[in-house]
């Protein structure tokens, strides 16, 4: 059993976070918000979990570094400076950062990319996604991240072969083509499909996320996995062993 | 058993139509197209089906009037004025025109318009819709049927608060909004849900056509329908005793 | 705002119900459970909720009865006796019972009551439904409910045209048939559907459940509901004005 | 382009074949049924497919073997003795034997394989199919294929851990159970979905058949891929280079 540090441990995530770190045997070392003192938290755990904001990031890295523990990065909306902070502090200690944590999107991101890989592309790609009636952007990160794997195993580059938001006069659909849907509604935690259609059949990879714990659950599980590595820059799929 | 002629009787509906005018023992009265003479067909059967295009109505209801048989009108991008055409020929003879022939699309369609009248609109309504990859336009026109069936259970119009084709920042969710999403792949036929999406439950409403037959067997039924009404305009829910 | 007190007050669903009653501004006046005093609480409250036992129910209609509130009943198991002692007691007052609080279920089983009226029984009717991996009986309750519903509305009986658990050469499906089957796993809250198949075409009505909450958010919605009304026995349809 | 021979060329499969043969622009050389002669056809051919009977088999791969042409076997109810003629012949030629010639489903076999390896026991999995009203047997043989392919993945027999057809007191689910169930109605051509359920999340992988014709399709597939192949018997996964 290990002890976690929690940073952004208010609001939801944070919640989920010291839930499932005390419910599945771990200590939870304590957890800090904006203003607070990453270096201290990270000389009293052993490992880092962040779920904060990309402003924060540098000195998050700096703090992991600092007291030789790994550290797990949720936080989104990360640009290539924060990617190349990360390279930086994964020289030093373990770092784990990922879009999505959990172990079931992430095994779907596997199988959509081996699916799309295995069909020629008279096989088109949709990605549908539904979150609750809060969510402000579309399509989710999850979506594209999903895109970004069928693009993978086809060899495309998702950027020039997006099709999002079809209304109007669209015209026929383009070979090669990964189009995007989002639906917004309700409570929903997070639904996605992958949809490969091809001549009188189709194939259907999906997952359904009953609540946000899920993602809590995945990064403690590769905060877990991150104890027993060396310094370097890991992902999800490592976690999976895919 | 009766002799039913086909107006608009080459491509893919009109030949289900003369396959299914068979297979259900009445007699395929004939067909025509562009050029042909709707007075003639309308003489030599007992009801005609239309499925041609808006520029031949006139004459299409002309016919029908004309030779005293009903018409079944299945034709799509029907104006204001093919409406008042239509409502002009229904006084002297049986008319039934509809956007969906269809015998479980317009069964949906009066569940959908139920289901939204008895939940308030903490509910959220959405309509996803998939057809095939050669579809030009979005969202489908039973989509829209489907969303107007939706606004007028829930008592507002469709084109206020109409959401469609979201894609980047979108905000959240407005409430009482009806969106719709729609997807291209593969040869789907067409297939439609309609969620409604509350605090933590959700209902879906969905329906699947395996190919397109299923609206020449609807029109079929339409047209056996009318064989026993006095002049009049008809819908399909009446067909289905709704 | 009312007072609300809860007879099975432990337990996940005792629980939600306080959780539900206390965040929707009304007044938790108690719980009890196995040994309780069901007229001691009817005195303190202005309406009860049952989610007991079968052996309880005489005392806590007794009690409901002798303090003059009314008394919603989501005990499960009940008997023909049951039944009786509940018609007796709404001579006095409102009673309220039902298998299934949830305001989402009730919609769907008016519908699809309202598509097996409509349709012919060359539509067939098929129930699935999905449940947790640790419930311990197939199919479910809530299965069975959408099921009569669809007897109902077809006008059969659904014990003579039952069809549960396929498995081996089972032959043809029968005409007429109502099928059931269950999948079990996970988490999962509860999830139905009931499909009508018909010639290439088919209808799906679902329901999805994120978490039990929605039966107490339901309970206590029927509970308001009943305040307002007179002795007499009342059904969950009537609280959604169905 | 090549020439293939149909054996068991009347009835929907056979008649799907020969369109699909000569919609891909090879030539339909001939079909054979009950009293026909399949060395004959197989002289006069490139490659054999045999739809046919398990009675016929030995003679089909005598013929193959004798004419020195590949041959692909759809022909389901084989026993060990025909699986021993298969491996006997394919010393001698190109034998290609399997249950679904589907490419889609092959490779969500596949997937499925993978899925169940990758993810613990704490991941229940089920396998929910439904074909038309006319099928005498449940659970499909496809559906019985994907739980093999599941059961791999995980490293156990399928035999000790199947549970279908739950109906009435079933216990809770036993951790590590593939679980099945069988809906039919309508004109469905085939649908089957493999869900793995772990704790708040899901993951389902999933196939829809639009019509049979896809199983012509795929077996086409196999009989040009074997063309080029040596003696040697193969499988659907290996013409998908899995």
């Amino acid at each position: 059993m290990a002890s976690f540090g929690v940073i952004g441990s208010k609001g939801a995530m944070g919640e989920a976070l010291k839930r499932v770190i005390e419910a599945s045997g771990h200590t939870y070392a304590g957890g800090i918000d904006k203003g607070g003192d990453p270096a201290a938290l990270a000389d009293a755990c052993d490992a880092l979990i962040d779920f904060s904001a990309p402003g924060a990031l540098a000195a998050n890295l700096h703090a992991a570094v600092g007291a030789g523990v790994p550290i797990v990065i949720g936080t989104t909306g990360l640009e290539q400076s924060h990617h190349d902070a990360i390279d930086e502090a994964a020289r030093a200690t373990a770092v784990l950062q990922t879009g999505n944590t959990s172990l079931g999107v992430t095994l779907l991101a596997h199988l959509v990319r081996e699916a799309a890989e295995r069909l020629a592309d008279d096989w088109d790609i949709e990605i549908v996604e539904m979150h609750h009636r809060r969510k402000v952007d579309a399509p989710s990160g999850t979506a594209i991240l999903l895109g970004k794997a069928a693009a993978k195993g086809r060899g495309i580059d998702l950027a020039d072969n997006r099709e999002s938001g079809r209304d109007g006069q669209t015209g026929a659909r383009a070979r090669g083509a990964i189009g995007f849907a989002a639906l917004r509604g309700g409570t929903v935690a997070g639904e996605h499909s992958v949809i490969l259609a091809g001549e009188q059949e189709r194939l259907t990879l999906s997952h359904s996320a009953e609540n946000r714990e899920i993602f809590a659950r995945g990064a403690v599980k590769a905060a877990e996995w991150l104890l027993a590595r060396e310094a370097g820059r890991y992902t999800m799929e490592e976690v999976l062993g895919l």
